[in-house]
């Protein structure tokens, strides 16, 4: 485990191990149990993380992950902007997502806003992985993460390739962890067992995403392995309501990313065969569900200076207004200083959800709208009540913070993690010149 | 002319004063002229500010503006949000908007989010100003700028207004500004000669709003009087178009108040009558234009630590996307952030559009974006493109920065003001607790 700190405190490579389910917001299903992190990859796969001299500070930066299975079973999804990046292109054009063997991964480049060259460069480290592993180059994804606006340095990702070949192993998963990480102040990772009605399986998880996006950087990357048997159909799914309800949810500054990847790969090697609409598909969905929330809670309560982070409820109106104000709250520079110190400045709630919902069909003012944060209800149907500002002051010390708001009409009900905005955050992206 | 601190430099109060034209992005009209400050508001007007103790500080926090004509002409714009504060709601719903006769304005506190008593608590001061001054309530619009959820002190805003009443004066408008303010660093205010065809008339304006907007505090107010003669249908049309020219296109931070309001109040004592559709209205329009566009900017290049201020035009693309694309860029923390240290971090604008514009029908990945800053074309077809990177860190150092970005398909063209997101922002909002 690496050294660094968190939103929930100290974290020293000396000290015992944090738990991995550590947010209040994620319970842990009970036939989930948290392995040690030098446990290994699920059966099947083995990784790799090398220095191949991308990064000037000399620090990791190329990863390989490969399952072993000759017929395994895969899922991906990609960041949904009109920019993304050559590997985002490349990956979802010229691949079999449902059939993937091997990640490719670097950090320090994005190759993103590369254009043509970009493509091709892509596709020269897909085609040089494939070969090294003996592999349609079909079934090799590409994922990049770095600087926007830089070309791919090929020939150094080209030697990587073979050093990180020779290095694969099942306990391979933390030098990966390493070689996928920019600005990420710890690391993101688990090991888990699932006790599913038809016998044990495995799932491991490598993610990178700080609680800033830095100087030119961007991206997320979550890479999740399991031993378990899917349907590319069953997997798909799980994947894809997965990741809507855990990094689709989480917002750290409102900015998505050109780069933003995340690959669910099946071995098979645990002999479980996980049949759709099963108890097993529901087991195994809920741990999958767990790991990706914490992951995702994990990423925004990293970065510099992060002291606390919040979870935004919104109940009632419809679903596109809903997640609106959702965002609004989340994304808005005024909630997210006072969260920082802890001040329970509910007019900015307002003010944020009035500001996003104004004009919108069904949300006519004045809006009667309630504030409730951290379990006290301090606003009903838009005006200020009476509460105990006292226990609001204390409640908002917590590093988790929950803010809930009902919106008039019923149907809708959605929530946005967020964190908060701090000077590190500004002294990281303004102060340090790219 | 109060000392502060703008995007431009110091400005002190011993030294001469800046020219309020002082942005390259308005040129001035030539038929348009600058008056000193102590010109006092046009003919037909009079003003007050007075402390009556809503702030703790003793900084003056009531205001009276009086028209007095027996029948002016006016006309109002005010916040979109959903969850307007009470004096912006009992103006709209009480008023004879088109024949405003005079406005009481407050600063240090918002009443908003204050429900029935708010409104009560408006009404109240209306009432007590039109029986000050003799005037039908419903020609006394009410504004209100300060913390969310305070309930109005009537009693001493009411011993205010007879305060006020005495002191109003044509030379009250500064008085008038420093009464609206609230954590503004310096005046927005111009008296302006505009020669007309028909003759000579007279533009003044206070203003306010800073560059962030503090702890439970909002809002921008801007006051027009002209003494210029305008149809109702003129007076109405004009503000409509010049408020969505300037108010519309500026954001600090993203950040809709509950309380916005801008009032265009006509007192024709000039004798001069602006005709529908002649010369005199195009000629009082750009003025007016010119004016509100100023007004705007200094708006945004208001606040503590403000080092730079951006336009970003968008060009191309549908008007909904290239809005959209525009807000995204102008409330980026990261092209803020940028923005701030004079980084040429292009990367982050492209981020932006592209996250902006994803899944949107006729933006199709990968975006063919163009972006140039400063003149210097950096991004093509979404693509890098060599540029002269001195010659780029160079210009980005200037206190107004432009970006512009062209989409694909042609037909739309907008632009967005905005400040950088700096230390100090922070600071004002997270650091000092309400």
């Amino acid at each position: 485990m690496s050294a660094g700190k968190d939103v929930y405190g100290d974290r020293s490579s000396d000290g015992p191990p944090q738990p991995f389910f550590r947010s209040r917001w994620v319970p842990v299903p009970g036939h989930v149990r948290e392995l040690a992190l030098d446990s290994g990859l699920p059966a099947g796969f083995r990784a790799a993380g090398v220095t191949c001299g991308i990064k000037p500070s000399g620090n990791p930066d190329l990863a390989l992950l490969v399952c072993d299975a000759e017929n395994p079973v895969s899922a991906a999804r990609f960041t949904a902007t009109a920019a993304p990046a050559a590997p985002v292109l490349l990956s979802k054009e010229r691949c079999k997502l449902d059939a993937l063997r091997a990640i490719l991964a670097n950090s320090g480049c994005a190759n993103a806003a590369t254009g043509k060259r970009g493509l091709e460069d892509a596709a020269k480290t897909q085609g040089a992985t494939a070969a090294a592993l003996g592999l349609d180059p079909s079934t090799v994804a590409v994922a990049s993460t770095g600087g926007i606006s830089d070309y791919l340095p090929v020939e150094p990702i080209i030697k990587g390739i073979l050093a990180a070949h020779k290095q694969l192993r099942r306990e391979g998963d933390a030098d990966l962890q390493k070689a996928i990480q920019t600005t990420d102040a710890f690391e993101k990772r688990a090991c888990l067992e699932v006790e599913l009605p038809s016998g044990t399986v495995h799932l491991s998880a490598q993610c990178k995403g700080a609680g800033m996006i830095s100087p030119r950087f961007a991206t997320m990357f979550c890479f999740v392995q399991t031993d378990a048997a899917l349907e590319p159909e069953t997997a798909d799914l799980l994947l894809g309501v997965c990741v809507k309800r855990s990094f689709d949810r989480a917002s750290v500054d409102g900015q998505l990313s050109t780069n933003d990847t995340a690959i669910l790969m099946c071995s098979g090697a645990s002999g479980v065969s996980i049949v759709p609409e099963s108890e097993d598909e529901l087991r195994f969905g809920e741990a999958l569900d767990a790991l990706l929330r914490q992951l995702a809670i994990m990423m925004v309560a990293d970065g510099e200076g992060a002291a606390r982070i919040a979870r935004v409820i919104v109940r009632g109106g419809d679903l596109d207004g809903a997640e609106a104000a959702a965002r609004a709250v989340a994304n808005s520079p005024l909630v997210k200083t006072a969260l920082h110190s802890g001040d329970p400045n509910w007019g900015r709630i307002v003010q944020a959800v009035g500001g996003e919902l104004g004009g919108r069909p069904g949300f006519d003012a004045p809006l009667a709208v309630d504030v409730t944060l951290e379990g006290i209800h301090v606003c009903s149907a838009g005006a200020a009540i009476a509460y105990d500002e006292d226990a609001l002051a204390r409640a908002l010390q917590a590093k988790e913070v929950e803010y809930e708001i009902t919106l008039p009409g019923d149907g809708a009900e959605t929530e946005v993690f967020f964190s908060d905005l701090s000077h590190e955050y500004v002294t990281f992206n303004a102060d340090y010149h790219t």
